[in-house]
């Protein structure tokens, strides 16, 4: 019997009835009387300057309200997380094709789009910059101070030294694509303004709490008028942790008086919307002859298009997995993150660790190739061990999982009895199976103030509030919240009702992002949940007279050890609301970080880490190239599992996000000029193309984490590209270092039609 | 061999040879050119209205150059650091004979002072609050809201209930008295102001941050162009918790832009100075026939005198400590904390508990008799264990180590051989063993925050220099910030430049007072230390181009595991100069708190507690009342001994403080005025009192303290004050209930001239 009565078990979302039938509104469904629509004018070239502006036009059209441009601006005309470098609206210049020059508040959506049409802009068009290397040559500058936004060398060991003693040394190029977010629910929202000057932000978004201190600054406004409200939402995947509407909506509610609407359509968000960082990852890896890594060296570039937004910090995630869940004594890992005038780069789940875990887990088959070690044993002979530096150099929680979640692969029914899996009847159709390995740092990396809060209210009847900030972005943390606070309060989830994602009434907890919500919030919901305890305990010893050490909890209320005399959480709310209203506390956890670890210059060395192994049975035609993935079977170690059906839900989709990634998915450009523009040629894997799937999860506990828990909502889209793309290779007996390997890629390298 | 370099080593005191030498600069020996020197107008009368003030004679004076009344404070012309309710200067009426009127600034002392005589002050004399039980009647007022400063009423069980089924109950009325702190240097300091309006105090002080705040806020003053350096002092002990000269003295070079000292003289100090709280203490105690604790029911009633300053927080802790340390099931606990026109008081080493404990301990003597149970055998048979709940119903941390102290004592030459120590050779001198216990919250509580800061730095000769807020106030916490700084550090207390109590420099670690400064600074100068440790490693990874965990700490020193490559701190700090200047981190440190805690509103529940047992032999002469302390065995948990030398000096100096507690020590007032004025009838111990003193520590570990301690800075004057009262009681069978027991009173006790 489970030591526990909530967590670890498949409790059913506590938003699925709502979302199943329908009736949840997303804060893009809002809508308000006398509401404009607001449309932005988007660039009509990749690269140039912008002489002049004339909305005079459009102003006279019918209809609209207003149209803003850069002057309009009242504070910073600039955003972003790390940098300042996005402008609201552009001003002497344009960098890529979705960067923003003017923004039409009209009566009607119609109208706002017609008006776009009537603004004349005068530009002179500049170069384009979009080849990753030939950025940082600067020829052409996309941003005055030249393109290389950030370079970095972290080193551990010596791998000059190191490689002289090496038996056997592998080095290839990986080049992968400009993965889209694909959300049901583009980037969007509504912004009203009261009679008290209050701004309140309803958007999707993934951090409401920074979008204020984004759109404060900008519209040079006192942060406590700015309310956002960012839950829920139709998908996040990272493609809305940067501002994308937030602050063109507040400035347009700021400036009418109206309530305002913006909801990009898909072209829009093709174009505008945020990207997966094209990387290309240039791996030089030494082994013994026996198969033990001795030393890595990496070279990433990563092109973060026209403006840093979190590209950078992908950047630093790739260098950091870029040794993949493996020891390797001596690393050299160098990072340049350029400026280009391609898609806008930022945040995708798996942030950088996906692309890292690509090419060094081609480079773990190249080399079990190399020198006839099984690929699983190889794997296993690496595996980090508790104790041992990451690549970084820095020591990561002693809960590291990954040569377990391997043990699970290897005595799972598809690896035992592979050669009967293998088998098919139909000559053109041949099998294999690919096996990878990742990890993913979570929450923000040491050097960044990573921390939550969580506000739990005693209620009349005896149920609970609890309030946290980071939203529900689809994947269930407030059902895993839920779950949490039941077994930390003695209760039942049905008594815990969840606020989550509006800064109006949720405490700061951080982004949602960064697998690191349930580690968070679930710490600060467990210390508030503690304290509400405590001061539960301490009611009912004075309601009782017994002393609250012969005192013990039951559900939903508290009891003497000798059982004779109970009192209710109804009664004891009943109790204090005379004397002091309730019962309440709002808690505050810092995150901890590693002891061993680097200069902030040199990286985001993470502390906590969730492990994945994943193993996939694939079946390539030989005739079209075409790739399907039979089956997958995947062992997460997330540590403590709050809700297995959630950890399944997590894997399941994970796997499909990143075989989307590794056979179809790619915006594809030409000097800056989109040639995907929308669905009809962006392909994503549908529910024909998803195969049996297997979870077989471990719990490596995590100490510091809630009942042990981690996070592991990115690590799970990792693994099973390398997994697939290692099957087809192996099949076909070819090398595939770029993705997507769409079936013309893998049936041109087949028969030797490219190199 | 112990497992530790410097931990629980007698390290001389790094500041010993300075202060011998009389090297040392205390913080009033301060002089600067055009020093103006300030003098305070005290009251004429315990309790009067202000009709006038008249200073203009006084400023004709020559070398007056100014006479500051109520109408130069430019902010709020109130401190407090609970309640703002003490004037900086007085406007409508007095409160005490202590109360300040106006401030001279002259160019000498004598032209001060003499000036003072000048000022014509109108006053209307009030009634006079001296009596506390009179003060709840609020016939007269002293603050325009009555008298009642703050009422509290705690419980735990159902003390009715449980009288009901005990076999004996004791009730006893004692009374504490007003004691003096006595510090060698009084209250003090020197003000100046730069061209750019910062302003510096240099004040005996022992919390430099806090004083800050209350100078901005009564001189309406940026708190960051204010310094206040408070290191070294010449003696705390909590007298220089609250505010002494250091509003008046930032004022007055505010006023004059020159600089300002005012140093009180011992009769100043008298007058004005703080004082322990006297208390009046009511136990209802009842137990079984086997003596266990089933009930104790408290009525306190403390004496703030004219203000707050820690007075109603020093009732509190009395209510915490007075069921010792021991468990007691049921417990009802009420206090009163009043104005009157005595005394202001407020913190004094104990803080409450050194009162409380008297009153327990004598309680438990006094049961002990009646049941003729050995009064060692009934302490420890109801010592608090592990996961009991203490007086306030709230769990402590789980580092109770009061029996174990007990069976220091129970196994010690004096208790085993007593009967040898008990003879005398003179009929008239008698001899008695008494025994008490006690214990001691550490830092505020747990509803204030509570936390320190350390800053570590890396130094180009491979030293450290370590930074903490809270001031040194002669007990020798720098001593101990260097051991536990080069333990974690791997280096030697020679190498650690500690700076302290400067908030020009050190991060705020709260205030030097609670028994917190051990635990507080010393763990975030661990936290900081590790941080450093690490950052190391990583320099010598880099530099030595090897794993960091495959690197070692030697002494100054990392080399390879193999020992074949090192490399020095030194050298590490050479390194890292041309790249990032040095290796440095600021730590902060959060004060855990019990998780079973009780609501804010009643009391201040502790989580770290020390805990201490004393025993003494006492010898009465029977014709004289007098009693003369031969030996005293104490026995401290302090948990993990940072420096014994250091816990020897705790130990024994507390113990003298508490012996003038017990038998010498009180400032008498008559109708709010003094009859007590100096040192000539204020008796303290002298070198001639001192008995022969053993220290036989426990460590009852601490999970949360650095290396394991808690604080011991206040428990050490505690339990002698009931152990030497308890062997005078039994050897006159008498019942002392009022501090100090003169010998007069012991006299007059034992020939039943009063009762």
């Amino acid at each position: 019997m489970s030591q526990f009565r909530w967590i670890g078990k498949p409790l059913p979302r506590i938003d699925a009835k709502q979302k199943v039938t329908g009736a949840v509104r997303y804060v893009t469904d809002m809508a308000f009387p006398d509401m404009l629509w607001g449309a932005v004018l988007r660039s009509k070239y990749p690269h140039a300057l912008i002489k002049s502006i004339d909305v005079s036009k459009a102003k006279e059209k019918s209809g609209v309200i207003d149209v803003l441009t850069y002057e309009d601006v009242p504070g910073l005309n600039a955003f972003g997380i790390i940098t300042q470098d996005q402008p609201v609206l552009c001003q002497e210049k344009v960098r890529f094709m979705g960067d923003a020059v003017a923004y039409v508040l009209a009566e009607d959506k119609r109208t706002a789009y017609e008006a776009l049409d009537l603004i004349e802009v005068d530009y002179e068009p500049l170069p384009v910059v979009s080849d990753m290397e030939e950025a940082i040559k600067n020829t052409t500058k996309v941003h005055k101070d030249g393109n290389v936004l950030e370079h970095v060398v972290i080193t551990k060991g010596n791998v000059a030294e190191a490689f002289e003693s090496c038996d056997l040394v592998v080095e290839e190029t990986y080049y992968t694509p400009r993965q889209m977010h694909t959300f049901l629910e583009t980037e969007g929202g509504v912004a009203t303004i009261d009679e008290d000057g209050i701004i309140t932000v309803f958007s999707s978004s993934q951090y409401p709490n920074r979008d204020i201190i984004q759109i404060a600054r900008s519209l040079a406004y006192p942060e406590d008028k700015i309310h956002v409200v960012g839950h829920p939402i139709g998908g996040g995947f990272g493609g809305k942790d940067e501002i994308t509407t937030q602050i063109l909506l507040a400035l347009g509610t700021l400036k009418t008086g109206r309530p305002v609407k913006t909801v990009w359509d898909r072209e829009e968000s093709v174009i505008a919307g945020q990207k997966r960082l094209p990387l290309k990852i240039t791996l030089k890896t030494g082994v013994t002859k026996d198969g033990r890594l001795i030393a890595n060296q990496c070279r990433v570039v990563a092109d973060t298009g026209p403006y840093n937004a979190l590209g950078s910090a992908v950047m630093k995630l790739a260098l950091e997995h870029a040794c993949g869940p493996y020891y390797v004594p001596n690393t050299y890992l160098e990072g340049y993150c350029v400026y280009t005038n391609n898609t806008l780069g930022s945040a995708f789940r798996g942030f950088g660790a996906t692309q890292a875990t690509f090419a060094i887990e081609r480079q773990l088959d190249l080399i079990s190739k190399k020198l006839g070690i099984d690929p699983l044993e190889i794997r296993i002979k690496n595996a980090l061990q508790n104790n041992q530096s990451a690549g970084l150099g820095h020591l990561p929680a002693p809960s590291v999982g990954i040569a377990d979640t391997l043990n699970q692969l290897k005595k799972h029914d598809l690896w035992v009895n592979k050669e009967e899996y293998l088998k098919t009847d139909v000559p053109y159709l041949k099998r294999a199976i690919g096996i990878a390995c990742s990890h993913q740092g979570c929450g923000l990396g040491s050097f960044f103030p990573d921390y939550g809060s969580a506000d739990i209210r005693l209620l009349p009847d005896g149920s609970f509030n609890v309030k946290v900030g980071c939203p529900d972005i689809g994947q269930g943390n407030a059902t895993a919240f839920a779950q949490i606070a039941a077994e930390v309060l003695h209760t039942d989830p049905d008594n815990i009702h969840v606020e989550i994602g509006d800064s109006r009434t949720s405490p700061d907890s951080g982004s949602t992002s960064a697998s690191r919500s349930i580690y968070t919030g679930g710490n600060a919901i467990v210390i508030s949940g503690r304290k509400v305890k405590a001061l539960l305990l301490a009611e009912a010893s004075r309601a009782l007279g017994v002393a609250p050490d012969l005192l013990q909890f039951g559900v939903n209320n508290i009891s003497t050890k000798d059982g004779d005399r109970s009192i209710t959480y109804k009664e004891i709310a009943s109790n204090v609301a005379g004397r002091k209203g309730t019962i309440r506390y709002t808690s505050r956890f810092d995150w901890p970080t590693s002891e061993l670890e680097f200069n902030e210059a040199l990286g985001l060395p993470h502390y906590v880490f969730s492990y994945i192994s994943e193993m996939a049975l694939v079946e390539v035609n030989e005739l079209t190239g075409e790739a399907r993935v039979l089956k997958a079977v995947v062992s997460p170690d997330a540590g403590r599992i709050i809700n297995i059906q959630g950890l399944e839900g997590q894997a399941e989709g994970g796997t499909v996000m990143g075989m989307g990634f590794a056979l179809m998915e790619d915006v594809i450009l030409d000097e800056g000029q989109y040639l995907t523009r929308d669905l009809s040629t962006y392909i994503i894997p549908t529910a024909l193309d998803i195969p049996e799937m297997d979870t077989v999860p471990v719990e490596a506990l995590e100490s510091t984490g809630p009942f042990g828990a981690k996070g592991i909502g990115e690590a799970v889209c990792n693994p099973i590209t390398p997994a697939v793309i290692n099957a087809i290779c192996d099949v076909l007996d070819i090398n595939i270092t770029k993705l997507p390997a769409t079936p013309e890629m893998v049936y041109n390298l087949a028969h030797k039609k490219i190199s």
